[in-house]
Order: structure tokens, then C-alpha cells, then sequence
């Protein structure tokens, strides 16, 4: 199998070491590498480093953007054997060790795939347009668009009944995300928003979180999910448990029977993994995800190495590992010790063994919940740990300070920084016919 | 006239006032009928009002586009005779009195235009997808978005020509933004990118300012021309003086017979007044700005204004007004005291006099040329009050606050904050057909 028992020879092409995807995983294979006798080329499709847990600040206008975001090139720029290529994998030859970038083709002695997932509807893809979810930078800008134009438009038109479904929000999902987008979209309502319209009351806003599930937060202890309810119940948000969605449309959403009118719908139910497996032409779970071994590498293809989102792994104990960040660190910097040992021609490291650091959620301006390992938190103490934690694994000091600084104001003066519809005109609010028609303002 | 001698009478209906656009003057004169017995409609096409003269920093990576922008509810929500539309104005009936914003209609008493201007190609519209210019959030984020591809593809370009394009960067236009954006640019690839890249060297990269004529910074003393000529040069820009830009296409410009290769291509030439002339049906000059009479009224429209940079106005010693923030600030203002005036039934505030408090541009991270009156500054105490200045007019304590952090952060460690390429990636650089050949890099 090729590469798989490359050394180095004095005077000879140092390993090169493809890295696919500069996500939690990516960057700590790349950092993992920096003493190896290996050349570490990192591939993105985007030029940034984005800190996944806080997308929904920007979708909920907390945070600009660029507050989350870090270019790759600038994280790696003091580490000699590390480069970088922006670009968009379309696929990977394992025969030739070569990764596609269109017409491109870059080769590799070891490669990492950690290209993540993203979010999706599991045969209702068609679902997107009016119900978009919450991954990428584009995602957040998007959802902020199609929040703050719902207040718009409201508090522009004359018919009852369209400003009801304006302002009703429906979140899918109970998970982190769906658990923070429902707390952070209660309290634009009430907080930022409130004494800035004239012909709406944006406290009227209803806000719908659907849990097809028992409780919310699955992950977490069943105590903590009870609490996160009451909290979100205490903001105005509406929980809906065991519910589960299936129609959304540009009017709203069916649970079964029963239909919800909204123009605003968010999907955070569910996500699909990279097709990594696809270009390897591996098996793959139904999430999508490539099955590896104990050392991450894909059966057959000893040189390849999948690792975070991507990947079904499974734990020490046989459990599979979550989608969570801390994962894909720890997965990271464990394939940068078993490639940097058989660059080496050392025997590789002990075993991977997932160390939990525990949960965390957050729900609206002071309240969270944290498990960490049998310490249950909630509560305002519960809010200060998640946003020091939050803060502090934050990449560069200026992205840390002008977080910490956008929360302190936020949290002193109930107002959003970053209240910006931009994009373009199509990407709006998909609007039904009836929409057209003629309405008169004054 | 309908509007034009509208008294209040007690128990009647207020009259109301239909402000369009809230850019500098837009919102000076809605601010200054905050007390005038009225009802003050605003109506932007955005949600939110734009600090434009930092516009160039948010198109280099300095600043995210929220530091310099607020929401226009944000700004009127303590004024309790405002309110606020989103909308996109389509044309005026000024039979009806109504402003005509799809199949939308706001009827007013009076109406103010303050619709500014877009930049322009004068007869060459086609060359807007290879030179875009700059004035909106989406043109700085575009614009942000090519000169950072730019440096990402001549990263993974391997023919040498195609790098020496990718790495030439041309502004065509020699006034402030012109100016301040070749500094930037010029910044930009010698200090914030220089050390992350591996198989270019920004530091090579060729920035081009060119200026049809005689010299740069025409609205300010020649002699502060000179020094802002010899700062660029300083910074590596070439400075192009009395050459006009042929032809715009995706390989580069021509410069009559001369032609220049590069990728990137900013325009910063001209503009063109919002179509305030056509809705209204009334002359325009040939910028399309709005011939005005002294109180800023359109002929034949005693009740309809119009300011900014839509408006042809003369200054009290009859030259024509120039296309700056102060003058539709004070032109907002004054606007507002004759409605009140009207309105009131009472005399009208003595003519306009526009106030010329100077003229400001920076050349990079520490050179600016300010003209005050006779006083002329340039260098690093320019550049001190050019930045207190522009801190000192964004609205609100968290855009001071942060814009602030940022240029301290970026004078200390020479980076950019917002180094982030976003938007779809059929906005990206339109490439030649030959650049879809295979290009092998490794």
C-alpha cells in the first residue's frame, strides 16, 4: 500500500502529509505535524478557520462574521512545513495518491480527510430553500437576512394574518443548536428589537423549537433537559416535543396533521457528512460518515486517515464518538503522533482514548447548562463558564477581545452589533403568490 | 401645489414627510424634524445606514462591514415621530403625492430625496463585472473577496505569467477612494499577507493607481497632490497620472495603445446620482444629479427636496456643491428647518451656506493630507486626526469602540481582522478561457 511505510532518508523528498479540511480535526493534524520530517499541505475551500459553536451569534446578529473567523494561512504562517491551497476537493485518487481539485491534482504520500458535515434534510432536500440550516458562514449571513427582513416585513404590510406568520418562528431541531438559535431568536425579539418598530410589537413574535425526540439536548444528562425547557419556556419560546416535521414550505410547516404558519424556518435537525466516503469509494454509515479503525485510517487504504464529523469512529468503551469539536482536536492530534511515528519508523502511540470534557449550551443572555463529567450546572454561573470557555478557544487575541467586548455590550445594553441584511435580493424569503398582490400602506 | 402651504391645524392629521434614502443627508433631515409637528418616514432600500468614507477598509480586510454600519431603527428608535421602511423605491407620482415602492405606495407631504450615488461607467456599464467599483456593503465585501482569490489562485498557480496578472492590481481613479484604496492594497500584500504564503511572495505584487488627470486628489491643494503622489510611491504604488483606461476586460486594462496586464481591477472614477431625476420626471445634469433651487427644491415641486449627491446645488458664491458627507449633512439639516418653517406657518431660515470644514484622505497606516481652511497637514499628524475624525462621526459608542480596537490592533501586528473570502463563488474573478486548463502543481 503505498506510503504506508515511507521513512525518511537524509537528502531524500520529505513525506507529504494532504490535509483536507481546516476545521477543529484539520488544524490539530496540521499543528500536530509542525516537528515532524513531513511537508504539511492544508486544503480548504475557504480561505477561514471558522468557530462552528458560535454561527448562531451571527445568525442572530451578535457577531460580524470575520468576530468567528481566522484565515488558515495566518494560523499556520510561523510553521515552516506547513502550506496551505485553497480549493474544492472533487475527488481522490487512491491509486496515483493524489487528491482532485478540479483540474488540479495534488499528490500525497499521507492524507487526512476532515472535511466535516454539513446539514441535511434526508430526503426532503427540496426543504432547503425554505428552511435553511446552520454550518457555514454563508448559512449564518443568511438566516440573519431572512430574520431581520421577517420584522421588515411586517411591520410594512396591512393584513393581519401575514404579519402573524411574519413574525412566527419555527427552529427544527433540539440539539445545541437549535436549543441556542431558539433562546438567541426570543431575545432579538424582546431585547434588540423591541422599541424599534412602529406598526408592530416585535415582542409578539412567536417562537416555535420542534424536538421529534422526548427531551431536548439527547446528549446531555435528562435533568439538564428539563431545565434548558423551563429557560427557553421563561424566554416566550414554545417547545414542542416529540413532534416531528414533515412538510416545510414558504408558509410553514405540517407536524402531521396540524400546520404551523411561518415565514421563517430554521433546520437544525440534522446533518450529513462530507462525501469523503464517496471519494475514497468506501462504505459509509447512514449520517454519511466513513467507517475507521482504532487509528482513524480507512480499512484498505492504510495512508488515508478520516477524522471529526466525517468519520464514525467509536470510543475506548465501543460507543460512537459525537459530532463535537472536542473529538475531532483529540482525533487530530492522534493521527499527527501516528504519522509523525511512521515517518519515524517508531512503533505508533498507545491507543485513542476519548477524554470527555463535557457538555455545554447555552440559552439566551444568562442562562446555560453544563455537564462536566457528574457536576451538573445551570444558570447564570452555568453562562459565565460557557462564555469563558467559548472566548478562550477562540483562535487569536483580537478575535478574543472583540467577542468578550461585543458580549459585554450586548449583555449591558440588550442590543445587536451586527443587524446587517445583506446578500442579494433573490436570496430572500421565498414569498407564496398571494404575496404579490397589491398592498397599500397609507 | 398639494403640500406646499400645509399648516397644522390642531386634531388634524399631521403632515407627513417621506425621507428617502438615510445615508448622511437622509437622516440629517429626519433627525432635524425630531420637534417639527410632523410625521417623519424613512424609507432605504437597506436595513441600515452606511459610514461610506471607511467603505475601502471593509474592501481590504481592516474592518468588518457591521463596524460600519447601524440599523436606521437603531438610530430613530428614541424619535417618536419616526418610522422606518424597507423598501425599494421604483418611482414617485407626484400627481398623487406618493412615493411608489413596488406595488407599494407611502403618500407624503413632503418629500426629501437623498438617494446618493452609484459609481459609473459613462457609457462602458459592461466593464462593472471585471472593475467593480465601491459604494455599498456588497461592493466592499466583493471587493474584499477578489483581492484576497487573487493572492489565494496565484498561490496555486504554477505558469509564472499567470502569477505576474494575478499579483497586478489597478485602480483606476485618483480621488479619496482611489487614493486610499491603493494604500491599502499596497499595505495589505507588504504587511498583513507578506509572511503566509509559500510559493509567492506578496510583497511582489504591483498596485497601479491610474488618474486621467494631471493629478491625484484633485479637490485638494496641489500641493498636498504632491504629497500624496510621493506617500504612495513610498508604499510601492505606481502612480499613473493623464492616462485615461480604454478598455476594461478580465486580462486587464489599455491604456490607449498601452496595455496592462492584472486580474484585479478597482474602479473609483465616477459617479452617477441615484435615478431620482427619472422618477420625478424633472432635468439633470449630466451625472443625472437633480437641478435644485437655493432651498434645495425641485423646480415646479415646491414640496419636493432633493440633496446629497443626487442634488446639482451651488454653494452660496455659485459653485456647484461638491459630493461629500458634510455637504448633505448640512443641506439635511437645513431641508429640515424650511419644512419646520412651513409647516409651522412661520418665515424660512435664511439661504443655505455651506460651511467647508476640509478635506481629509489617508495614504496607508500613517499618512494622511488634511486641508482646513489654509491649513494644510500631512504625515503622521494628519493621519492622527484623519483617524480621531472618522472614529469621532460613526454613530453609536460600539462602532467607535471597535473600529477603534481594530486599527490599534492592526497598527501594532500589521494584520487584518477581516480576512475573509465570502459570497458564491460565481461572483468570484471572471477567469480567461485559458485558465481552465489543466495546471499541475505538484
Amino acid at each position: 500500500m503505498k506510503g504506508s511505510n515511507i521513512t525518511t532518508i537524509p537528502g531524500a523528498r520529505r513525506p507529504r502529509v494532504v490535509v483536507v479540511g481546516a476545521g477543529f480535526g484539520g488544524l490539530a493534524v496540521a499543528k500536530g505535524l509542525a516537528r515532524a520530517p513531513v511537508d504539511v499541505l492544508v486544503v480548504d475551500r475557504r480561505n477561514y478557520h471558522l468557530f462552528q459553536p458560535l454561527l448562531y451569534q451571527v445568525a442572530t446578529a451578535g457577531l460580524s462574521p470575520a468576530d468567528i473567523a481566522w484565515p488558515i494561512r495566518s494560523i499556520l504562517r510561523t510553521q515552516r512545513n506547513a502550506s496551505v491551497q485553497m480549493g474544492r476537493v472533487t475527488g481522490i485518487d487512491t491509486q496515483r495518491g493524489e487528491v482532485l481539485i478540479g483540474d488540479r491534482r495534488l499528490s500525497y504520500d499521507y492524507l487526512v480527510l476532515a472535511t466535516g458535515a454539513r446539514h441535511a434534510y434526508f430526503g426532503h432536500e427540496d426543504w432547503e430553500t425554505v428552511a435553511p440550516g446552520l454550518k457555514k458562514i454563508d448559512d449564518a449571513t443568511l438566516v440573519r437576512q431572512r430574520l431581520l427582513m421577517a420584522f421588515e416585513r411586517a411591520e410594512s404590510d396591512c393584513d393581519p394574518e401575514e404579519r402573524r406568520r411574519l413574525l412566527n418562528f419555527v427552529v427544527v431541531g433540539g440539539g445545541p443548536t437549535g436549543v441556542e438559535m431558539a433562546g438567541a431568536i426570543a431575545e432579538l425579539a424582546r431585547g434588540a428589537l423591541a422599541s424599534d418598530f412602529r406598526s408592530i410589537d416585535p415582542k409578539d413574535a412567536r417562537i416555535m423549537l420542534i424536538e421529534a425526540g422526548p427531551r431536548l439536548l439527547p446528549a446531555f444528562a435528562e435533568s439538564l433537559s428539563g431545565i434548558a425547557k423551563r429557560s427557553l419556556e421563561r424566554l416566550g419560546v414554545d417547545v414542542l416535543l416529540g413532534r416531528a416535521v414533515t412538510e416545510c414550505t414558504c408558509a410553514g410547516v405540517a407536524l402531521g396533521e396540524e400546520r404551523i404558519a411561518a415565514r421563517t424556518i430554521i433546520w437544525a435537525a440534522g446533518v450529513m457528512a462530507s462525501p469523503a466516503a464517496k471519494w475514497l469509494g468506501v462504505e459509509s454509515d447512514r449520517a454519511g460518515r466513513v467507517k475507521v479503525q482504532g487509528d482513524f485510517t480507512v480499512p484498505g487504504h492504510a495512508n488515508v486517515f478520516v477524522i471529526g464529523d466525517t468519520a464514525a469512529a467509536m470510543d475506548q468503551n465501543g460507543r460512537p464518538l459525537p459530532g463535537v469539536a472536542p473529538v475531532a482536536k483529540q482525533a487530530g492530534r492522534y493521527v499527527a503522533q501516528v504519522i509523525d511515528a511512521r515517518v519515524r519508523g517508531r512503533s505508533g502511540p498507545k491507543p485513542f482514548r476519548y477524554q470527555d470534557f463535557g457538555n455545554l449550551a447555552t440559552i439566551g443572555r444568562k442562562s446555560a447548562v453544563v455537564e462536566i463529567g457528574t457536576v451538573k450546572m445551570s444558570g447564570f454561573a452555568a453562562w459565565l463558564l460557557w462564555s469563558v470557555a467559548h472566548v478562550y478557544f477562540l483562535i487569536g487575541l483580537r478575535n478574543r477581545v472583540i467577542v468578550a467586548l461585543n458580549w459585554t455590550w450586548n449583555y449591558i445594553t440588550f442590543q445587536r452589533g451586527a443587524r446587517l441584511i445583506t446578500g442579494r435580493e433573490s436570496d430572500e424569503l421565498p414569498m407564496a403568490p398571494e404575496q404579490d398582490e397589491i398592498r397599500r400602506v397609507s
